[in-house]
């Protein structure tokens, strides 16, 4: 085992120079997830690295937004909702969008206690949340469009520890999630950037013969789940590496082991079980599925937490239809770990998902380019949100339809069926 | 001596209530100082508890700043004076100003390591600071014209705690700190509120003798000092507690111990030599002396920190001449802790001071509503820095002088020598 502050030094800049590849003159915002909080000050061993990084690759300026999760709490606990929903400040999204319009990259720090917001009010953490997507809008519209080079990773917090290896004492718990972390960004190989250059080939390989293919719909089979998702005429599969607008090649997640394209928005049908419980705004959702009618979802089921999966659907008209499909092989590295990290960056990538929210625009050919209108007659969807939840397992087949209807296997028992 | 918790809660509660005097449906902004740097996340502790007495006071949002001072210096480290003067966040700026000009009452949070800056290049951290400076000035602005309540207060960090306890093991360092800290703001009086409110009519019955009086100047002599500061037409002494123009009540600094007014900027002659170190942008300027020709600081001398203290004379035109004269008897409980605390906060309480900068609107009679050219033609100053040093000690003695040229004694030997 390499030493913690070399891996670190490492993991800072492999998101700097692979992740971000941030550009010499080009300023950095840094932010937390859930669209408009800052990053917790629990992560500052890594900001401090990943700011050093930035500056030796020659950002004129690094803007940090740091946020408190416990102030957050202190608020959700003394506010009223009306306060919440009208409220906001929102001079901090307008600036983080101002950043990203005048040409700097965006990272972001996914680092949550799953159980953050525990026992507080869902209709509460909703009305806040929704405040906030609606001033992220405008930064979220620049990163859909694919404007700007982004990438997002994460870092151990306490209570996301203890929730991963709750055997642990939480200081080993921190310690055993930064050696996964560490583990599956390949920071243990002798050239860690010249590993996800080859990783990054592999899954350019699948998502090129889907393209080749350009399925109708693919449709999912397994216990619970008989669902039909129709994909859009011109739809890209990507991995997470591509290239923005300004021609800047990036990879959004570290890790990432995924292909994705978008569903056309009003061709899903049938049910879905999650494979994955989903941690959505503080509440872990478990045990759910979700049955859609002509694209929209119509009926949610949960055996806990289902206040805020139907929070969710409702966030905005868009938020009921999918926004995303992806495929990740039983295989992955972060699969066989099988461990569930209650974090969409790990767990996404450890089983083939669909989003609900909004569509990346450069998964339909020419979207970058297209008004909100076209974009939507083309199929993809529009929404303040994009939420992942899993639906992959080994228990999960999938088949590519032609328009004519034939079935080409996809996948089985959560495993490529297809020599690419 | 009451617990921790307890004693934290109650100087949060004394922060929100005597300090801010926040008012129902008012926001609360929480800022750092050096301006526009954030609060230091060591300050965590403190910050939630005056966040949950903001909002149980009724405010709809408390906006909070965080900053992380390493973060700040590895951009100094990486950074050319170019882009430290030209590249800034100004949506932070322009976020405070905007939320102060719609009402907000404003808290900073005055906790710095007096060496957090030590080895780094001044020319840089002045260009960083000068450019901080330029795009707080319209914030600045509300806060001079006394517009708004705000309050600013401390709390022990690491580096702070070490610099102030050297024989002391860190974390011993800090606990020693709360407790002066504590003790210095009254919060082991039976009724914190109370003892605040005895003590502030103390100094306002001071303050009131001094107004009636009306001196023309005060004279100032101790060893290496000789110094006239010429008051303007219509001064008022202050005490730290006052209505803003929109009417509520606050105390601007706990603790508090001076009463002060403004010099006539152009008034000022002879040398003065201060009583203690001084720190600024991060770099500790000792023994040294500022000599005055017509208002203007013409000559600085200083056993170290010298380029600090030169940079900070030239980072404006009105940097360089004087806007506030404070007085604090010897006898003040900060004084008598003997303490040198590196911290304007209190070695200012502690000691009779001067401020290069701004002067503040209301110690001219009708300043709040004054043009920037009016308030300069009545002898106030105005600057994007203000910046206290002391020059007050039981070797000074201080006179009124009259229009007529006769010598009252105000103080001797750093005590009042008058009856109020």
């Amino acid at each position: 085992m390499i030493d913690f502050e070399t891996s670190l030094d490492k993991y800072a800049e492999l998101i700097v120079k692979v992740g971000i590849n941030l550009q010499e003159g080009q300023s950095l915002v840094m932010n937390g997830s859930s669209h408009t909080r800052g990053m917790p000050i629990e992560g500052a061993p890594l900001v401090r690295k990943i700011v050093e990084h930035a500056y030796k690759a020659g950002a004129p300026l690094v803007d940090v937004l740091w946020d408190d999760p416990e102030v957050a709490k202190i608020r959700l606990r003394h506010s009223s909702n009306e306060a919440l929903a009208n409220y906001y400040p929102e001079w901090r999204t307008k600036g983080i969008h101002q950043s990203l319009a005048n040409g700097a990259a965006l990272f972001t720090l996914y680092a949550t206690d799953p159980d953050v917001f525990k026992g507080i009010d869902s209709e509460k953490i909703g009305a806040e949340q929704q405040a906030a997507s609606i001033h992220f809008a405008p930064a979220l519209d620049i990163i859909i469009r694919n404007q700007t080079n982004w990438s997002l990773a994460s870092v151990p917090v306490a209570g996301w520890a203890a929730k991963v290896f709750p055997d642990l004492e939480t200081p080993d718990a921190i310690s055993r999630l930064w050696e996964m972390i560490f583990t599956l960004c390949r920071l243990d190989r002798p050239d860690p950037v010249a590993a996800w250059k080859e990783h990054i080939a592999d899954l350019q390989t699948s998502a090129h013969y889907l393209n080749e293919r350009q399925f109708d719909a693919l449709h999912y089979t397994g216990p619970g789940t008989d669902l039909t998702i129709g994909m859009p005429a011109n739809h890209i599969w990507e991995s997470a590496s591509k290239a923005s607008t300004a021609g800047i090649t990036y990879v959004g997640n570290l890790p990432t082991e995924e292909i994705f394209s978008t569903p056309h928005k009003d061709r899903t049908q049938g049910t879905v079980r999650a494979a994955l419980p989903l941690s959505y705004s503080g509440t872990l959702i478990e045990d759910f599925s979700v049955s859609f009618e002509a694209g929209r979802a119509v009926k949610v089921a949960a055996k806990k937490g289902v206040e805020a999966l139907e929070q969710l659907i409702k966030a905005d008209e868009g938020a009921a239809f999918l926004g995303e499909v992806a495929l990740v092989p039983q295989s992955s590295p972060i699969a066989q770990t099988g461990i569930l990290f209650y974090n969409t960056l790990f767990d996404e990538n450890a089983s083939s998902h669909i989003a609900l929210g909004s569509a990346p625009r450069e998964t339909i050919s020419g979207g970058e380019n297209m008004s909100d209108e076209e974009f939507a007659a083309a199929g993809g969807n529009h929404s303040i949100v994009h939420v992942d939840f899993m639906i992959g397992s080994s228990q999960i087949d999938i088949d590519g339809q032609d328009a004519k209807g034939n079935a080409i296997p996809v996948m089985r028992q959560g495993e490529w069926a297809f020599d690419a």
